[in-house]
């Protein structure tokens, strides 16, 4: 079995799993991971907000990110990496930028404190931005992008500063782990199905992805990483011991670390708790009439489905599309999620005092 | 002899000329461009601008933007493709966008314009926007995104919506040319070695590439292009036969496009030149005193060349600096260009009435 790298499961493969999956209903999955934050200190409002967001991005089929994170949160909590209480405010800097402060708390309330006030202000003003620091995990970007472009902008979050803290992805051209896995993420109104969301790590692969192909005993898609001496391997082992990710797309991928690197440290200042995030906003509704963008926009989408798939592919996609499926289908049907994570989860809310 | 993803000469190895190159002095090199401009409808001080640009281009070392674009130019300003008189202006549109209008100009001076119009209004409100639409080429990208990061400006340039004339690239699972190259720029101040630049297209190869290569009788590296059949291919004529380009880092340059594509057209409107922009500006100085910024951004780099290099590198690069480095060597010595296309280009200057 192989892991590819991430962007398309079409494409890449899914772990197979030793044990099977249970599906659990929405309701249920939302209780259990608001009971696990509420019973770790977090107000029952933050608990629920970040409850839905990782309900919804494992019912969009992006698991990775989806409620296996309540675990780590917990356990971020436990140790004081993160504040529970922590509640993100907007504040104004001495050199006057609006800025979000997540006070060290889950990222998710700060990341859509930030969406919302840049889209707010772009259609105020036609574009704009704010930094987000101070922040734990922020969940799944492409919501984010998502609720903005849903709100008529077309939405840039750009992550970085944190390679003191996770030196994980080899320069283009390097043999050495020095930068992080520097996320991107953008969305824009698109056609008759909804918005556009692009949200991809400039590394061929997440670490999360590492860890997950050690644990099932996986070897990684070729070109994915290279060993402690510079060579290619497809052995995950050989990341962890002492290895690199490759960039993704070589220069390309290289470069937009570096930049995410310099703009949210050089340019934000000093990362607190995970990494820095630039979030920023452009009312697309100043430059085209709704209608008219969502008709061209339609065009091109249709375009990009109708082109015959390739050897491996069922079809081509737009980015975006899929996990909006997924949510409409999961939605009545419930999330599915390893047995062996969601027994994890369940004794955690249990142990919080949750009747069983 | 091979021909590799762009980014990186060292990495991907020049075409291997059949004739010898001539080094041609800067000074020499401007009147000669600039006779052929003026001789072809430019206004002086737009010619002398276009000349300035493709030359410092050469200088750098980006041959593909350089002195040899002047042909192009001229053949589209003969055929009617550009007016040679167009000059560019700012206007604002009925929904309120200040905008650039190239006016059906070569796109050089246009991207200036909007340039220095985005970062001056950046450092007003602290971020700006303009569009550019009407143009046609518009250059070496680089050297805008430098000139924004040398006022203090981290840079954002997209490129898009030409896909109706421009099918070049297969969307990631696709395997038909649907896409053109989409390219994007960034520059940010960086620091003791000047600003960051980091200038891709979002496909394997650019275009001009496999021109190149099909000229040369050279065969692609491995994973740029299909065949009309959707076959993997190193040859140049599979995708001259009716093959597309493959995005680079599979879905990530295939989302970028997608995004640039609606960006550009869907937002921004029609394209009636070549294809549109949009130039974006944050002011970097509200964020960070500048000498802060230089100080991070410069223990940021210097970790980055001070990687050790993969197997086939001499150094792991900070995007941008190769080509400064370039720049500053070849002000006293001259530019290099193969002797056939400087035959050519003193050939036009001449039939244009320039003293030989």
């Amino acid at each position: 079995m192989s892991i590819g790298p991430g962007g398309s499961a079409q494409a890449s493969g899914k772990l197979v799993l030793a044990e099977g999956t249970t599906t659990v209903g929405v309701e249920h999955a939302m209780r259990t991971v608001t009971a696990i934050l509420c019973a770790a200190g977090c107000p029952p409002d933050i608990s629920a907000m970040v409850a839905e967001h990782l309900v919804d991005a494992s019912l969009c089929g992006v698991d990775s990110h989806g409620v296996v994170r309540v675990l780590q949160y917990a356990e971020q909590m436990r140790d004081g990496y993160l504040d529970p209480a922590g509640r993100a405010r907007i504040f104004r800097t001495e050199r006057g930028v609006t800025e979000i402060d997540g006070r060290g708390g889950i990222g998710i309330p700060a990341m859509a404190l930030a969406v919302d006030h840049v889209c707010a202000t772009a259609r105020e003003t036609g574009v704009a931005l704010a930094p987000v620091r101070n922040v734990g995990h922020t969940g799944r970007l492409g919501a984010f992008a998502e609720t903005g472009a849903d709100a008529g902008c077309l939405v840039l979050i750009i992550g970085g500063g944190g390679r003191t803290s996770w030196r994980q992805v080899a320069p283009y051209g390097g043999r050495k782990a020095v930068l992080p896995t520097n996320p991107y993420c953008l969305g824009i109104p698109g056609g008759e199905r909804g918005p556009v969301v692009v949200d991809f790590a400039t590394s061929m692969v997440a670490g999360g992805w590492l860890l997950a192909a050690r644990a099932a005993g996986a070897t990684l898609a070729e070109g994915s990483i290279i060993d402690a001496e510079g060579r290619p391997s497809r052995d995950p082992e050989a990341y962890f011991g002492g290895g690199a990710i490759l960039p993704k797309g070589g220069p390309m991928g290289y470069g937009l670390a570096v930049m995410a690197e310099i703009i949210c440290e050089a340019m934000l200042g000093p990362v607190t708790t995970e990494v820095n995030w630039l979030v920023l906003a452009v009312d697309t509704t100043r430059h085209r009439e709704p209608t008219a963008m969502r008709s061209v926009a339609e065009e091109i989408l249709a375009e990009l489905r109708a082109c015959p798939p390739a050897a491996g592919f069922e079809r081509v996609e737009v980015p975006g599309e899929r996990e909006r499926a997924r949510r409409e289908l999961g939605r009545a049907r419930g999330i599915e999620i390893p047995t062996r994570t969601w027994t994890a989860i369940e004794a955690l809310a249990t142990a919080a005092g949750r009747p069983a």
